[in-house]
């Protein structure tokens, strides 16, 4: 009987966050108001966000405290275990010891509710009673929906018209949680209302959905908008899993040669990577690597540009690998993977080079995800299976070299409320999906006018 | 920050399991040979369980050692955390410290697995090359299809119709998993076919799909059957919950005094609680509490007789509290928790008074699990919102009382499955639901004519 997990103590949890900001080489391009061209400030962004959350979304400071009340919430289902995939380092058969933190332990099934219950705290402290926000794939519609509960705030979730169709069991959930889900577009905007009356057959997409959240904040009353990823404090608060894994990976004397994670709008990769990346900016050698679908593929082949981040235009200028704001992407199954632009702090680790990046069609990924449900046991949401597929090239590589490595990735949560995603992949009606080349085009043609980076 | 979780690290885990045969007062009524009115011997149920099975079913030892790769496959989500509900404690405002043993946090979502790894390991080693089972909820059937994968046996799930048809994610799961999954009563087995030709719109019963399963696996070649409850060395299997739970009271200087747990076949509620039967019987002062839904109410109004385990009497006579093996269930949402009987050792220990019994109606356990899951967070499965009502219940006791207690329960697993039967609920679709007393006359004449225990 050998180990598989490591463990951390309630009293071992971490008690800050860390904010790469403080490490950066070179710093941030800052989001630029889109009339101005100017650098935006906390003002304008009032409409929007509590001041307590726009200060840490700028701070320079390297450790923010975590608040007690967020401790207390943290603990109901964090430190999350460390895993060792022995099960599937022998099916993988190459020179890789894989570990994994289990971020599919919260209630909400994924790492999200780590951002999600500062966010709600954070709002309730400064007054708001109302959030709004948008979901692709459900999960940080339902972690914010169970925060806002815990924190006694009212939300209301857009949800990505074609998911909320896809994946019923997500807006059950966010009803359980006492919130409302609302498919997107939908006729409660003027910004829905617009899509509708142009595409009334609109799937939907997360640049449409954010801006129905943002403007139904603005429009009433002690509401504010929460965004689930791509912001920096989004990212500062997720940090909690990568602390974690490294004082784990610390208890066991092994350090990371690779730290991989999926990524969407960034906020699960940065979770885990951070700490990592912090490391390396120090002269560690670790290699650190996002894997996004090929069907939504910002981070490599989306230009790095000054785009908005929803298709209102409602967002500031933001510094990032892009599609286009006005980027509608293929209805592929993993929802939490489909948006237009990428994390400004991400993609600024791409411009430095202290992060790769490699995409994985969606045939993959799921080929991936049925052989981990098979020797692991826990079913892998569908936006985790890119990364597994990830480590899946990385452990052929290892072997291909003869060389040993040590390879650390983000579980980001567990497929149970999208099982109709593996069930269309187990019955064939699943295709490799590749974004084309014209898309990239657009792209460029968008972005065209808007200033540079 | 006050602690919320008492760990154990994976060189804790219990190397043994718990035989409580080897404490009872008095011993169990014995199964018995239909034709013979006999006990049943070893052979009689050779050709449905393998000989390493059958020998812990009738074991008189008290500890039986766990084989390390039953251990190994346990690791991957035990020892299971055990919690304190705080914010649920907060809500109920009552003098009582309410500990849970968080069994959704293993790949399934439920303690089934607890069983069903042993059982697929146990075959495994006896040749058997394919297993047949039933499902009710569908926790059990997913339980053992992981496990039969992971030791490289075929499975064949029979799913109760009407949960087959409620729980779509039920069957894709198993899927994934690499087993078949048919809604039964079905037309592969002559005992399916019977009931289809009498009542073509049967929604199916526990009871039918016992017997479909047994049929398929006495007709099949190397093919052997695996019950999810109810048996003797199923129960046996699930005291890993329990001797985790004492273990972890212990480091925190607590003991408990009531323990609950619902009760459907009985497995879920004997594997937290025989650990502490066993106190009982040795003087100690602890309350022992099976909860069950009121619309099937075996333990709280089913007779205590000699019955068949299923519809077709292909089983032996097992002495139980039982509704007549011919009862068909309401339809209602806990698909777990619609036997017909209870497991002998459970209703054995009710006629001894070491423990007893409550029966709540589903509308109240949905209350409950819905206020469980907003103070929480974790979404329970409608079967242990059985146990959470009665929680609920003992504790406005203990306030009306003025007394302090230590309330232990088996949070037997999350509900993200089983959504549909919230949303029922939350869209008022749910009604309360009590056995007609006429069924339970039925249940009488169906047993008058069998031995009396």
């Amino acid at each position: 009987m050998e180990r598989v997990k490591v463990l951390l103590e309630d009293h071992e949890i971490p008690r800050q966050w860390y904010n790469i900001q403080a490490d950066l080489p070179r710093p941030l391009r800052p989001p630029l108001h889109p009339a101005t061209g100017k650098p935006v400030g906390p003002d304008d962004l009032a409409p929007i966000f509590p001041m307590n959350i726009i200060e840490q979304e700028v701070s320079q400071e390297r450790w923010i405290d975590i608040p007690d009340e967020v401790l207390d919430k943290y603990l109901l289902w964090r430190p999350s275990p460390l895993y060792r995939a022995k099960n599937f380092e022998k099916l993988l058969d190459a020179p890789v010891r894989i570990y994994y933190k289990h971020e599919g332990v919260s209630p909400a099934g994924s790492h999200k509710p780590n951002a999600a219950i500062p966010m709600a705290y954070f709002n309730r402290i400064a007054g708001t009673r109302r959030m709004t926000t948008e979901t692709g794939g459900g999960q940080w519609g339902s972690a914010l929906s169970m925060a806002c509960q815990m924190f006694g705030i009212e939300c209301r979730v857009y949800m990505v018209k074609v998911s909320y169709n896809q994946k019923p069991y997500r807006r059950m959930l966010m009803n359980v949680w006492g919130a409302e889900c609302i498919p997107s577009p939908s006729d409660l905007t003027a910004a829905g209302r617009k899509i509708l009356s142009e595409t009334p057959d609109s799937p939907g997409s997360l640049g449409m959905a954010i801006s129905e959240a943002i403007e139904d904040a603005v429009t009433h009353e002690d509401t504010k908008y929460g965004l689930g990823s791509v912001l920096n404090h989004v990212l500062l608060y997720q940090t909690i899993g990568g602390l974690e894994a490294r004082k784990q990976l610390e208890k066991i004397g092994e350090y990371p040669d690779v730290v991989m994670g999926c990524a969407g709008g960034g906020s699960n990769f940065a979770g885990i990577s951070l700490p990592f990346v912090r490391d390396k900016i120090h002269g560690k050698n670790v290699s650190v690597v996002a894997a996004e679908p090929s069907s939504c593929p910002s981070l490599t082949r989306g230009p790095f540009a000054y785009d908005f981040g929803d298709i209102a235009q409602m967002t500031p200028f933001l510094a990032m690998h892009t599609l286009g704001h006005d980027f509608v992407p293929a209805p592929i199954h993993a929802g939490g993977l489909r948006y237009h632009g990428m994390a400004p702090i991400v993609s600024h680790l791409l411009e430095e080079r202290l992060i790769e990046a490699r995409s994985y069609n969606q045939l993959e990924t799921f080929e991936a995800g049925v052989k981990w449900a098979r020797t692991e046991g826990f079913v892998p949401a569908p936006e985790t299976n890119h990364v597994i597929a990830a480590v899946v090239e990385e452990a052929r590589r290892a072997r291909e070299e003869g060389k040993e490595k040590v390879i650390l990735f983000n579980w980001s949560g567990h497929g149970l409320i999208d099982l109709t995603s593996y069930d269309a992949f187990l019955s064939g009606q699943l295709a490799p999906y590749e974004l084309p080349e014209e898309e990239i085009e657009r792209a460029l043609r968008v972005i065209k006018e808007f200033p540079k980076p």
